[in-house]
């Protein structure tokens, strides 16, 4: 399946490239399907169309806030069900996990300040960094995902690494928007469990001494804002981490954490007096990833 | 003793700011011993002078290779004995682990490109984002830091933290110097794999299918300039993937992995018939983290 997806750029078509039709984008293989917002399966998502068809997507430039497919009245744009996480969904999702560049595109439908006047236009590459449930403005289930614009071009496409055999790994200039996070409250939270995972327990050792890692219940950035202190902060191994941020583990009302498919329970959060974890914050987070 | 530390910037000394001695910074903050390239312990390092102490720093204004302390005589700034992994040394390595922000003061005895014509000037925040042992110049061991410039200022120092409770994290612009990686190869050798580690053979779940990452053996970036291809990739879990990056394991001429500081066998290496793994790369990485 992997081998049938380009990932990056596509020789010929920079960011900034202009089609006056699907058609025309479609062979450019920038974005392949005719119809449909997003290129890709279970093994991955290698493009998208913003074009305004879907009334929660959210705009702002470098950083989109896109959602997925499906569940939607192409005439009047408004959600009528429930978006499943397959196809498209999916992959937008393994693409997050995988790391994987995502052509985006942008329609003359989308919003007034980022989209072409007419036809479409090749915007560059984005990487998800978050993907998640959510109940959009109609009331359906859906599928949200957060892109943020790499502004570099990523390596040659796979054909060309072949050459790359022995050659140092270029270096490209690259612009983008940090979320400030204060390391004094990662640290705190992670010494006041002498960095021991909340949910197993784990203490790496390293030859610089204990390892953990400071892992937000409620993501920072758009548009979830969930707050950079103490309290929203667990303090996980980093195995542990990618699962509950991919929420594929979550922790119920009584502490019990859980896997979020079977919710099997996988024992009870680690907890220490001195450090509080805000209840609110974990039910938001099981509401984002609960299936 | 982590509260002793003050990371980030010192406010009144933005980048840019000059020193005309040591005795002058140090009362700033900015870097608080009067002597000594490195202010840290085992809590961690907060801030560095590069001032041409040691033969083997290298300085490319945004990204240097630092050299641990101890072992030099001042005089010739020659090396004549192995530094051990303590005091600034460890602290560097453990900022590094932990992410914290390190205040660079370049010194006018340093590189002449990169260095202020006379006394010290504060150069802003860097982290640690890679540290390995080496043989300097004059044939003894010597740590070796990779630091990269944040160029952006840091959330307000940790006494302020407490005034964000309930605000969302704030948004900074910053330019980076982004290592481009091919994804292709990341992902052709997780698929070799099935996303099960090499070391442990775990396959981590998540609802968007199996998770893994691609550790590379020899490092990309100065000074280590390791290819971008398979042979030298492994497919690791997250948690060993730490381990494997901060030495605390290696894998041995035989293929079995241990434990670099007991030597203690962990299991021999998972391998697959269609990923060749490039054992001098292995080699260079034992020889670089094994004390």
């Amino acid at each position: 399946m992997a081998s049938t997806r380009t990932y990056g750029e596509i020789p010929g078509y920079p960011p900034g490239t202009t089609f006056r039709n699907r058609s025309e984008l479609a062979k450019s293989g920038v974005h392949r399907p005719t119809q449909g917002g997003i290129c890709g399966g279970a093994d991955g998502a290698e493009s998208i169309v913003v074009s305004g068809g879907y009334i929660d997507d959210e705009d702002y430039g470098t950083e989109i806030v896109y959602t997925g497919q499906g569940g939607n009245d192409p005439g009047t744009k408004r959600q009528i069900a429930d978006q499943p996480l397959t196809l498209g969904n999916l992959g937008l999702a393994r693409s997050r996990i995988e790391g994987n560049p995502i052509r985006v595109v942008r329609g003359a439908a989308g919003d007034p300040d980022h989209s072409p006047k007419a036809g479409l236009r090749y915007d560059g590459l984005f990487r998800v960094v978050d993907h998640w449930r959510d109940t959009g403005k109609d009331g359906f289930k859906i599928w949200r995902y957060r892109l943020v614009a790499l502004e570099s071009a990523d390596p040659p496409p796979p054909s060309a690494a072949g050459d790359l055999e022995g050659q140092p790994a270029q270096r490209t200039p690259a612009t983008i928007q940090r979320l400030a996070r204060s390391t004094a409250v990662a640290n705190g939270v992670k010494h006041l469990h002498s960095h021991r995972c909340q949910v197993c327990g784990l203490q790496l050792q390293t030859p610089a001494g204990p390892y953990a890692e400071a892992a937000h219940i409620r993501a920072l950035g758009r548009p979830h804002n969930g707050p950079d202190v103490a309290s929203n902060v667990l303090c996980l191994c980093p195995n542990h981490h990618v699962l509950f941020d991919t929420g594929a583990i979550y922790v119920d009302q009584t502490g019990i954490v859980r896997h979020a498919q079977t919710d099997a329970d996988l024992g009870t959060l680690r907890t220490v007096a001195a450090h509080r974890v805000d209840w609110s914050q974990l039910a938001y987070h099981r509401e984002h990833h609960k299936p």
